[in-house]
């Protein structure tokens, strides 16, 4: 049960139990096609050895859409194989792609719905995963995932908001029917020594959505159909979507978008009662379908927990694995304190909710991508230690120090906060660039303590600084413009918690 | 450890641990005083021996609104010392009532917020609350809860949202800090011999709202300034309020009116990760103050799992109470199967939301509360049996029978349905009035069973009907008007599941 036991798929066997789950870029350009950009980052997350790689979603058919890559023609096929291969080459995971069918969208806020697909658009959405499936094994990708998640097509039937009349709605079975008439096909081009996984929703999230009581019935569904894999998400529905005038509706900007992509504000593993219940119902069932878990597990605790407290089979994690790629490797290496933590700010959802390029903002600016060194020396603090100086002004606390140094090059600063006699908590990441640090998150009356910790290229971390204590005003006002929520959080240098 | 040991509050000792949590009923005049409809409502639980009682939440200002009771001045005293007196003579379990203090709303959709109090305005907050709690005492009862759940003020000063620049908000320590008042003046006002619970949210449920990663610090700073007693809600806001044009913004209508009563779309038990969560903060900071555990716990198995499983201490229960106050005392003797059971079709939370007197539909129509029997003889289905018939018709399926008979008096029909090959469940519950049943939640092609059980005024169930069959065509429609979801929800014979 150790989370570095290889585990075996139909036709493969990852390496160990951590999983990449499908994430939005926003690399891909309008054309498609897997572009230098795509190819960096997953041979990036591939040298991490994480266990398997989900790479974003990608259309199973050629309607418009901003930026996303494609499977849907044979047109895709060299990138796409030349994508598997690299990864194949960078370490010992495995590689497949998520494919996805949606339905149109206008910025005047109408969007195509369910009920509005003839049977034979039904069909022919039918056609397009078999098809897609098929080009995912050609490419030489260790098998597919079905994406019936989120508020995309195979998840908006799946609904217990599924508007159809016919037998594509009402009962469960009738919202099940596209769904594995979908993995039946898929099955059928792709044979049995394929793996084929589905992600959809443990819980909509939305007023009169779904729970675990169907979620449960439709992983047995699937599962009794063949399916290979089921990992389960939450949320992120247009139901709840806020309307920005201009801006196509994103299903990510509502509470089932928070409920998606947990922040701060949330426990850890705050999704993790879906899993544990869906699995419970597949294994009353007979069935041996493993799970993937997510939902901001961030620790090898958290991960071992779940494993052992039969959670899930698998651990998906996204944001802590965009933080640092190496995070699989740094674990198994039993370097878990080199990590370069997830703060879960939530600084590149906001930046997907910008329709920006997704990167982590811990990373060197301009690289693209999370450095990768191999050092074990942690930097140091100048002689005469890290100078670090707090100041309340203009309605933030400034934090100041010297430069750490390394021997290699420094990556950033964690800066701890106590609120209070509270503990420490890590309160944010900034980058080395920087030696200061706007605290806007303070209110009147209020009493700080901060403290750093530098941190190379390699995650390896210095010696604490000093402790800085810092009390605000009663007559404090925060500045017009919180850093933290900026128009444009690609300008930020770090990543804050927006928890208190 | 068993559900009836008596439990110990300061000054008092519940005779179980079966609570009936504060429930809106719409019974109470705009004068807010105590009158026969809300004695009768109360004494009828105090019959059914639940071990506290809290009475619907009463203002403690005079601030204009809806049907509300009132403690606002020694004018409401003796209907509230008669309410108390009553209940303790009708059964053996205590009486508290819960104490609000609210913000004003307009129907033109403005509402005042917590930013908007001046310091003197705080401070007749703590001295309402002061003199409501002292009144409590007066007039009898055993105790008093502050309500700081759902949509109202001292709840807005919890909440996450809450949006004031002062001592009063931003961190968890200021947003504490007029609850934390509050508590401390009824503390003073009533003395530490009479107990003194504190209900507020385990989770706000809408958009960047709190989770129990401050519901378990709030908690723990409550107990740690005198609670006796931790009560857990969910959701219940304004800010995901469906907007009406005309009402007032009622704060039950959107998502996290969903999650405050999770309906049949949820697992038996769905918030109970809140109270487990908070519990453990408690325990670890050395903290023994018991908690309430609510959340769609509708069996003895569920309850009892609570407290094994130490997700509580104490368990509520309001819809599963309001079908049956009698619960308690059917399950002391180990009738549980004479429990008339909640489907939790939330007819009731549609009643409310429709500014209507809550009563739970399957009560005799104009009995206006449960009715009582001692009797345990079970009705019979007349010698040549249910002549149960099934009959699609006009969009939707047709169940007729024959009367059974009791010795006593029929009180109404389980219906029992089943999807497919799926189990049958309890579908709905009709009133023995009708022998018909109109089940238009149907969808094209469908095949269902359908069987019912007869129960008598005691809650005794005759045996099961025949099973009947019935299958959908594929050109079904459902009917214009959905009778589960009609306007005058009152006008329903009973309540059914929404869950598919």
């Amino acid at each position: 049960m150790s989370l570095f036991e290889p585990f075996p798929l139909p036709g493969t066997t990852l390496p160990n139990r951590l999983v990449l789950p499908a994430m939005v870029t926003r690399l891909s350009g309008e054309d498609g096609i897997v572009n230098d950009d795509i190819r960096a980052r997953y041979v990036r997350f591939a040298k991490g050895e994480v266990g398997l790689i989900v790479v974003e979603a990608m259309a199973v058919h050629s309607a418009k859409s901003g930026p996303l890559l494609r499977i849907s023609s044979d047109a895709f096929l060299p990138g796409l194989a030349d994508l598997a291969s690299r990864c194949h080459d960078a370490g010992p995971g495995k590689v497949v792609p998520q494919i996805i069918h949606f339905l149109k969208i206008a910025r005047s806020g109408w969007r195509q719905t369910v009920d509005l697909l003839s049977p034979e658009e039904i069909d022919g959405i039918v056609d397009a995963y078999g098809d897609g499936a098929q080009r995912a094994r050609a490419a030489g990708f260790d098998g597919v995932e079905l994406h019936m998640a989120h508020a995309y097509t195979l998840s908006s039937f799946l609904s217990r908001l599924n508007p159809r009349r016919d037998a594509y709605g009402g009962t469960l079975d009738n919202r099940l029917r596209l769904p594995l008439r979908v993995l039946e096909r898929v099955r059928a081009r792709v044979g049995n020594d394929f793996a084929v996984g589905v992600r959809f929703l443990g819980e909509e999230c939305i007023r009169n959505g779904y729970t675990v009581v169907d979620a449960g019935p439709i992983a047995v569904a699937l599962a009794r159909r063949g399916a290979d894999y089921i990992s389960l998400s939450a949320g992120g529905k247009f139901e709840d979507a806020r309307l920005i005038e201009g801006e196509p509706l994103y299903p990510y900007t509502g509470y089932s978008g928070d409920r998606c992509m947990p922040g701060s504000n949330y426990p850890d593993g705050a999704n993790l009662y879906m899993p544990e219940a869906v699995r419970a119902d597949l294994r009353r069932n007979g069935l041996a379908t493993p799970v993937i878990a997510v939902g901001k597990i961030g620790t090898r605790e958290m991960a071992e927990e779940v494993v052992r407290g039969e959670k899930g089979d698998l651990v998906g994690m996204a944001r802590a694995l965009l933080a640092d790629p190496d995070l699989p490797k740094k674990w198994r290496m039993d370097r878990q304190d080199s990590v370069v933590r997830c703060v879960y700010g939530n600084v590149c959802k906001t930046l997907d909710e910008n329709f920006k390029r997704v990167d982590c903002t811990l990373w060197p600016k301009k690289l693209g991508q999370a450095p990768t060194s191999e050092d074990v020396t942690p930097p140091e603090w100048p002689r005469d230690g890290s100078g670090l100086t707090a100041e309340y002004k203009e309605g933030h606390v400034l934090l100041r120090w010297r430069a750490a140094s390394d021997n290699e090059a420094m990556y950033g600063y964690e800066v701890l906060r106590q609120e209070g006699k509270n503990p420490f908590r890590h309160w944010s990441s900034v980058r080395a660039a920087s030696q200061r640090f706007e605290d806007a998150r303070v209110v009147p009356g209020a009493s700080y303590g901060y403290l750093l910790r530098p941190y190379d290229l390699a995650g390896n971390r210095g010696l604490a600084s000093e402790v800085v204590e810092v009390d605000i005003p009663d007559d404090h006002r925060p500045p017009d413009r919180d850093p933290a929520v900026a128009a444009d959080p690609a300008a930020l240098e770090g990543c804050t918690a927006t928890g208190h």
